[in-house]
């Protein structure tokens, strides 16, 4: 297989080889939906934000692969601008995104990752949308028996800590940590968390239940 | 603390103490969103299956922590209740549901658990809904370095090998397993693994994807 260098991470492995994608969902709650979700998938790629990533939509969900570097980069920018496209064909209504971020398990059921070194790829950048999210946040660190990687917890809260830092965390939940903030600074806190556990972690998961344009009352 | 002997798992842990809950979201593709998740959530209550639960919504989600035994199965009824009223309440219309099962971590963020011996619960019983789900399903066995308990992708094949003897897995996706059927004997595999692994690894979350009445094309 001949791979280009801009297909490499800093380990010189493709994110293909790492299995750095996502699978999304995306739920306006509107009589439109179908609309909503065709045009903003739409919208994602006439802005270009699809370049080195592999879509594939399914009865459930899409799954969304990196191809090339920056894979967290392209995923964050890309799922951004879903969410806000749907946000803005829904008219400001209420959408909900679920999102599924994966790295160190390239197959479909085994997980035999070859690669030895793990990447530490840079923080994304994403421009604000001026739309506000509430988000519930779950990580996973997927820890075996005899590795040297830590307690799954200690990652965990080192992850948090670091969204405190960046001003997304608010408080703490059963199972999850509450983000609020720009749909780009929520997005980004859970990727950056994500991709940074990863680089010590082979195998990590996190998922994200995003939430804008709630008739909820919002919460601090 | 006095407990009632009801309450107790047959480690002498109550479900409480063992953290055993999920956080839930419900997401009916329509204008009436509002009216048709309130209407779902007292339908379940108004059918008593609220029992041994207790429940709290925030912006994001609902959070239903089992009070007392048989926690699985008061966990499980409530949300097909949920799930097929609320898709009986949008007259068949594209319900999806979000759910995130929990077990072996009672904090809010610490996952101190006290428990030695972990239960080995029953299946589940529920009774079929009539509604097709296509749902997608990933579990998590949240082994630390040092544990005992093997590694996380045996556990994950053993539950899968189990959802394929009970026919609701179909297929492997990326990141997770599909999995189609009556709501009750999809979301019942999800529950019934959750458990089961739970019986060896202390702490174990499982997400789930469930939708019903999608306009996509159905799948095998």
């Amino acid at each position: 297989m001949s791979t280009k260098l801009e297909e490499l991470t800093d380990t010189g492995a493709t994110p293909d080889q790492l299995g750095i994608g996502m699978r999304l969902s995306i739920h306006p709650h509107c009589d439109d939906f179908v609309e909503v979700i065709l045009g903003a998938l739409a919208d994602a790629e006439a802005a270009g934000l699809t370049e080195g990533l592999v879509i594939d939509t399914d009865e459930v969900s899409t799954y969304v692969g990196a191809r090339t570097a920056p894979a967290e980069q392209r995923l964050a920018a890309y799922l951004t601008a879903v969410v806000a496209a749907a946000s803005r064909r829904s008219g400001g209504g209420h959408v909900v995104a679920h999102v599924l971020l994966s790295r160190g398990c390239p197959g479909e059921v085994s997980c035999d990752l070859a690669v030895t070194g793990l990447p530490d790829p840079a923080p994304v950048q994403l421009e604000r949308t001026g739309i506000r999210a509430a988000a519930q946040w779950s990580l996973y660190p997927l820890l075996d028996g005899g590795s040297d990687a830590g307690d799954h917890m200690a990652h965990i809260e080192a992850a948090i800590a670091s969204a405190r830092r960046r001003g997304t965390t608010t408080s703490p939940a059963h199972y999850a940590t509450k983000l609020t903030g720009d749909v780009a600074d929520v997005l980004a806190t859970a990727v950056d968390a994500w991709a940074q556990v990863g680089a010590h972690v082979p195998h990590v998961v996190t998922h994200l239940t995003v939430s804008v344009g709630s008739p909820s009352p919002v919460e601090a």
